[in-house]
């Protein structure tokens, strides 16, 4: 398993019943361009040498994270059987390349809707090899359909700004994108002042460790010293998974640029505003509006949602039925390589 | 630069008036499955760092051998434009994997083929970002035919086994395929028993360091302990590239599953036996017959070509002059990121 | 040259006048005990494969930190000689093994004091190895003197907490204590009242990245944002050498447990107390009292330094001349590896 | 654990009662000077990640191979109490650097001889820190005693050359001297010639894998391959322990550079010649004589041992019971860090 600092992975899978068998710790400083590369390298070191040890049947490779690659070169490299989920979507950026990788490395593709499946045939991927299961990032989301958003403990999460009452909020999820460094500053600046006058209960959720954290962590922490916001912006570093769907099935609105907004919301019919190139090209259905990162396009966007209100369940990234379904299909894998 | 113990890449680079700026040596000791996973580790780690040093304009990534995605990681991971040589070819193996993946993760292609064209454009490729310009290993083939033969010093290649003349004689090249090692050493023997009853001058060179090797020429050596063979083998670890090709120019067939003979050789009118699955489904000319690692099978096609002779040049793989347009092509770059 | 995200190494050595040859990223990310161990594998890793692309004659290994040792065991293992500098002196920690072991790796010796020498002596390294030419920090020392406090442009040194006046004040450096985790947030606290009561203008900078600093971190600002301070603290990340000793020489006195106030300050007659065991054993000066880190210790010291007013300049660990003395030194060098 | 390609540690590991828990695999291949530093580099990576998911209470580390140093760092940077066996004997070359750095790096200390001791003691080690054990290879020793030579099955060990017959023969070990590759040849070549003459049957032994082993094994192969031998050398390239030493028992004297001649043998009262630096210093009882790497003082000190036959067991490096007082010890550990 690779461990990254943000959130507490660990323990939501020990929760979910399963027993972590090793520890990598793999992460490079961020200092500086080599980091993911680096945090790469250090992986599938590791990972060849416990995949040695343990001699997994099969290796299961999850979508694009940049370190997800470790995975699937140490387990092809090893002849190990690999599978792996999310391929065929599309999106705006280094993960595209790194999702595409590891289809072009794995040997079953586990994808998320109609289109996936025919981009990977289009890739040269085997129909039989190719199983649309939906994402398991769905079946979260149907979970949180069944938990009262009064029975969530939201104040366990600690984080700093203004105190909110959780009444008629909006969500802010905006990542730095790694090939656009320059400009991500300029952006989280006009996020935020999109979100100051709108003066609305905020929680903003501190961007993952892709490079550029810093560099949005600091924009936020100045503003905040600064005392230039309104005083309804909450900043947390992290929700548990299961906490922030039902704190999004109860949100207003989504605004950023996480797949969250496009995936989960989905489901949950959760209005999502996607502000700029990182998820271009990914499917969406009916509660996504794309806009460039400029104020008077987000601001359109927002309105237009504030008005419609949320939408309709939509099954494009599965039925929320998708972990039972991988389950069933990989213990009737033979564990065949790709020819 | 990334090295391995095999040849001396080294000495020809610069022979052909380039200045060789780094060596990194990553190579682990191929005692295990895991040689290939960490060797590739290991080169994206200082890659990465040589990177950030030198700071590339591009970074150029050559075909499918296992460590070559160690280039286009550590490049697109850093935002480096990445060219990737040899993509959208066809073969049977890791190869695949590890090519595709190149291609992927890159954000320029030279392709060798209009097949290859076609094949990067269904991955989902940018036409304009897709160039055939040819094989380069075909300049060295063109080159090759100003050479006489007879110039050729190929008494400084020292080997083991017979001294041979030269004349009418065939070639062997035989590497081990990842993952059938348990069919390899049976292959080897094969072989070896078609080359003993074929009697004829060959020239047996030792396999790369692919996972295997040591397995192969453990059993060449057995052989030749064991005097078990005839006295027209000669083994030998490697020709220069050039000489290789002068000597294939003249050779009567060349044996085996390496892409010399169905890339070089397609120019050079060399006659071909492709044994077993390697270059499976990789473009062919009409100087390649294929066939099963079975002795009769071998014999039969090894028959056939010494009836036929040599063929014409086909300019299947380039025309010769692939380095001069690559050359031109990169000089043409804005070096943009593929969006 | 080995990086590490504090302070600008960098720009100091170029300003000295060096061209930096080749720059390694190394940092783990410090997020647990790992970090150190693997830190120092990298440099090993990239070291060995600068030094045989550049093969350098010496190799300058400095000190103590846990990172050095890469330096000493990779030019160790290739036969490069190696000089370590400030072998034999004594400290309380992980620094102890660290620095001896340096020693043993190294083929002579730039000593600092009188003491060191027999140290090495003692532990078997040969006497014409060994050179005490004092510790070039105090040639920072010395040349510190040159510079007017008046002219220092402390502004450019942004931090967070007071505005202070530099008049009176005092300078705080407390690191974390490796293998006392538990322990430093304790005495990070009590140092904190001491100085709260103490009511002197406070200069306190950030410790180094060793393992524990976020938790000194988070200590410091914990208290900044509860407001539990006096209004004459000014919490600041680094400063630049020169500007540091220039205001140790103003300083009524410095307290924690960095080197900084046994060796740089017995030259510059600063008084220093010293808390804890993470400098236990180094040789020390009139200058220096220790203290155990509780609260009426550290007072009884702070009160007995105030009346006493500065020292006396003491050449304990070198007369300022050191760099001079150490470069004449390494040019007489014919490079011999210990026998 | 450590693996190297040289032997079957991991078979004799699981003879004698162990679980191997993990095994890692970090030798990088031998081509050129990285290699041990990057080897080690690679250990610590590996070791530090398998010590935080393991959490041992204690790590052992053994002598002064170059890859030792990666389980005391990797232990004493994670605050692993750490034990060193093997520590204060003196030899002549990188081991001594590395077996000391050992000794730095660690807490507590099984010596193996009186001398020892009081080197450490010298070095600044605290003597309730050092525990003389002796040497757990003498245990094996003692343990050979009960063992009937014509109980062995020798003929198990495969090797090149002739077949002996085990009467009155010689063993031969010869490493190669990490800083003084370029002498290795012509000593290796110098040692053949003296065995030639000698005419006795000889089991020659392939040496480890330091540096230089490509170099000695070329050496042997030259030799053999051009006939140049009588017909009484045996070449091997192992042997289970305990039967080198039934075999050294039984065998009429040793030549080399090897420490078992000095450790074992002392015990075993095998004469041993010991051949050139790399044993310089260490303890050695009557059954050793030292000459340096030329023929006519090799031949010498032969003939001299012939003379005089075996010697009396000699319990400089134990009287064989040392395994079991070191679990005694270690049993008693409270497990503290060394101040």
């Amino acid at each position: 398993m690779i461990i990254n600092k943000h959130g507490n992975v660990i323990e939501n899978i020990k929760k979910d019943g399963f027993k972590i068998g090793y520890k990598i710790h793999n992460l490079v400083s961020d200092e500086n361009l080599t980091y993911q590369a680096k945090t790469t390298g250090l992986a599938i070191i590791e990972l060849s040498n416990y995949f040695i040890n343990n001699k997994p049947d099969i290796v299961f490779v999850i979508a694009d994270r940049f370190e997800t690659i470790a995975a699937s070169i140490a387990s092809s490299y090893m002849n190990i059987p690999t599978i792996h989920l999310q391929g065929g979507e599309l999106t705006g950026n280094i993960d595209n390349k790194v999702r595409n990788a590891n289809t072009c490395l794995s040997d079953y593709h586990f994808v998320c809707t109609k289109k996936s499946k025919q981009k990977l045939i289009q890739m040269g991927e085997s129909k039989d090899r190719i199983f649309n299961l939906g994402c398991p990032s769905i079946d979260l989301a149907k979970e949180s359909l069944t938990i009262k958003f009064e029975k969530l403990k939201f104040f366990k999460y600690t984080g700093v700004g203004s105190k909110i009452k959780y009444q008629d909020f909006i969500v802010v999820l905006y990542h730095p994108v790694t090939n656009e460094i320059e400009k991500t500053r300029k952006n989280i600046r006009t996020l935020f002042e999109v979100i100051n006058d709108l003066n609305m209960e905020t929680i903003w959720l501190w961007p993952n460790h892709d490079l550029g954290t810093d560099l949005a962590s600091k924009e936020i922490r100045s503003k905040r010293e600064k005392n230039k916001t309104n005083n309804k912006i909450f900043y947390v570093k992290h929700f548990d998974s299961i906490d922030f769907l039902v704190l999004l099935r109860k949100a207003k609105m989504i605004i950023g640029n996480s797949s969250v907004g496009i995936r989960e919301c989905s489901f949950l019919g959760t209005p999502a505003v996607n502000i700029g190139s990182r998820q271009n090209n990914r499917e969406r259905g009916r509660n996504v509006i794309d806009c460039s990162p400029n104020k008077s396009d987000i601001k359109k966007a927002v309105k237009k949602h504030l008005q419609h209100g949320r939408y309709k369940c939509d099954y494009l990234y599965g039925d929320g039925e998708s972990g039972r379904k991988i389950a069933n299909q990989i213990i009737k894998f033979k564990g065949e390589l790709k020819p």
